[in-house]
């Protein structure tokens, strides 16, 4: 993999680069769907390249459980076996772990646990975490850390940089593909101290690019933005940054002013599942009884196929009859819009124009958020899922 | 619309013909999948044009309960509401009430009825269904006509043959618009007489097309098709004539050989979303472990998206995790499976080979049925569905 940064914006941290993989090049600042256990959930490849996206996501965890790491080796990897000619990451499965397996125990050599799915024992190790992953074949994968709950004392903050370290450590000396990339992950809570420590750890041990974990699980969006602003600057210029887990649109602009190249968020599927829509002026709840009768695509700006082919009255009934075509229209339609706010950031980066751009995105949302008594709150609470 | 028919098979009762519509032609024999409240599930108009499709089937009774035939008349009718450009037939409701709704009490007036969702009342009558489907806008609508469930009596039969007539002309009478073409439905149960007598009833009033109702409900197939021998002679040589909610592929292939011009089955797409999977050398049911490593396509002799990007295991995969992919996927390989298979056949109608396809198309699921214990039975039991 090579990384190449372009254009700064300037008046942020903002940059515009490009990251070149086996698997095709991916403009950053750049938006991951999360296809848990292979496709975003009803979503074609072929819909994903259409929509623009280059890079996704696969969860390690999900997919070692089924269908297995070594059965999507034994056929090819993760590319051939999923159909997706793209690029893919995959995490190393931590936060997965921590968040739905049971019984986790942790120690510094590794994490018991037992299966979310049918309670069979299982054993992850920083070694065992690359394998998966080598076996799984993403182009870049995650070293294994330890993703700590908030809230935490600062003792088990500090244990979880310390052992993370440790693990970031383990999983370069276990490597044995030369062809993935591996990042390394910055925990360290809330504790601006303890983020500056963990990202210069990892600096040290010399990643490909560096991720920020252990956010957007509940804190208030000022803290993750606060933890970017102490967190970002230590980060070497020449690699890719990327926020797990993030996130909501406001938090993709947040994101790249404080210099983060890429992001990953089930929220376009998920919401496009429960029938919440991304639009220009806010979001669309397509079940409200208003919509029966409306012939309005969802957002008449909007350039999506869904837009060009379908009204919000046969969304609102495709809902409504809980109709398996309603979610993937949903979806297609919420990830259009992710990847064009995406070009639209980029766009704006490569002028020096975030400032603007971010101020009117703000300014636009607010206005027709006063026109609507209905819209739905620009600041609704989200947090990191584990999986899709 | 117009119809015209081409070749004769000679060696069977087949024929090709082209029904020409104001949403495009229709090369028959032709197959209808079922989008029962709009959409095939989980299938977009678009992937149904590239399959082949030119004629789909929406269920009146389910779009009459959600969202109503005024709301979709109002949104400019089925097709701009579906966003399906093709031709659209829409059945009349009689088989959906008689199988589906509660409390149904039928008397030459019309039927009464609770509706299956909500228990609401309803009184449908031969005036209303027209009105109904009138709104609804298909390019073919149907007859209400008395679907008699089997077992019954002669006199029950007899009784259904005579209130299916009656019905049939107050529905002519009460016609408004001159742009959809109108059915006739032939009923009489398994008794070739009333078979005959209904025929002939039908055709004395004089309809666009005429439709046979009331078989593939349970009775053994060579009692379908002997009703098919009886009936179809009767009907005009130069109108549509179409089999209702039929059917196996073999099924296909019978009633094109006694001269039957359409088809509909749910099939297709409900078989996809169970994991039972049309092949050229019988069903593949795609749950079983065996398929877990297997990474050729379900069909290596398949031609559809699906065989040409994705393997067994894969399928396989998305099936044991319940993956909406899983589902459309399926479905569209059994779609393209019918479509496909129309398309062979009338092939093999225009070069008058019907016999010899028909003949091979069964030695070479036998003789793939011997090679496989696993192999489904290709007589597996199939009967008509009130809707996907």
């Amino acid at each position: 993999m090579e990384f190449s940064v372009g254009h700064h914006d300037g008046g942020t941290q903002a940059r515009v680069g490009s990251l070149r993989t086996v698997h095709g090049q991916v403009e950053t600042p750049s938006f991951m769907p999360v296809g848990t256990l292979g496709p975003v959930k009803g979503i074609d490849p072929i819909d994903l390249e259409q929509l623009g996206f280059r890079l996704v996501l696969n969860n390690a965890y999900h997919l070692y459980l089924r269908p297995g790491h070594k059965v999507v080796a034994e056929l090819g990897g993760l590319h051939r076996f999923t159909g997706w000619p793209g690029a893919i990451l995959t995490d190393s499965g931590g936060f997965q772990i921590f968040s739905l397996a049971k019984l986790c125990t942790i120690t510094d050599d590794g994490v018991s646990f037992q299966s979310h799915l049918d309670g069979s024992t299982h054993f992850i190790t920083p070694e065992t975490a690359i394998e998966i992953q080598e076996a799984l074949g993403a182009d870049i994968i995650m070293a294994f850390d330890q993703c700590v709950a908030l809230p935490a004392s600062h003792d088990q903050m500090r244990e979880g940089v310390r052992r993370t370290k440790l693990w970031a450590q383990r999983c370069q000396e276990s490597r044995r593909r030369t062809d993935q990339a591996l990042f390394g992950i910055v925990q360290g809570g809330l504790d601006p101290d303890l983020r500056v420590t963990a990202a210069r750890d990892l600096i040290g041990l010399g990643f490909d690019g560096y991720a920020i974990g252990g956010l957007s699980v509940g804190e208030a969006k000022a803290e993750m933005y606060g933890m970017l602003d102490v967190t970002v600057p230590e980060l070497p210029e020449a690699k890719p940054r990327y926020l797990m887990g993030v996130g909501m649109p406001e938090d993709l602009i947040e994101g790249v002013a404080r210099g983060i190249d890429l992001f990953d968020c089930v929220v376009p599927s998920r919401h496009g599942r429960t029938g919440s829509l991304f639009t220009s002026f806010g979001r669309v709840v397509i079940k409200q009884a208003k919509y029966l009768h409306d012939e309005q695509p969802v957002d008449p700006r909007c350039g999506c196929p869904v837009c060009a082919r379908y009204s919000r009255a046969y969304l609102h009934h495709l809902f409504n009859v809980k109709e398996m075509l309603g979610a993937r229209l949903n979806t297609i339609h919420n990830l259009w819009y992710f990847a064009d706010l995406m070009r639209q950031v980029r766009s704006a980066v490569a002028q020096g124009m975030l400032k603007e751009f971010r101020e009117e995105f703000y300014t636009s949302r607010d206005r027709a958020a006063g026109d609507r008594a209905d819209a739905v709150s620009a600041a609704d609470d989200h947090r990191r899922q584990p999986g899709d």
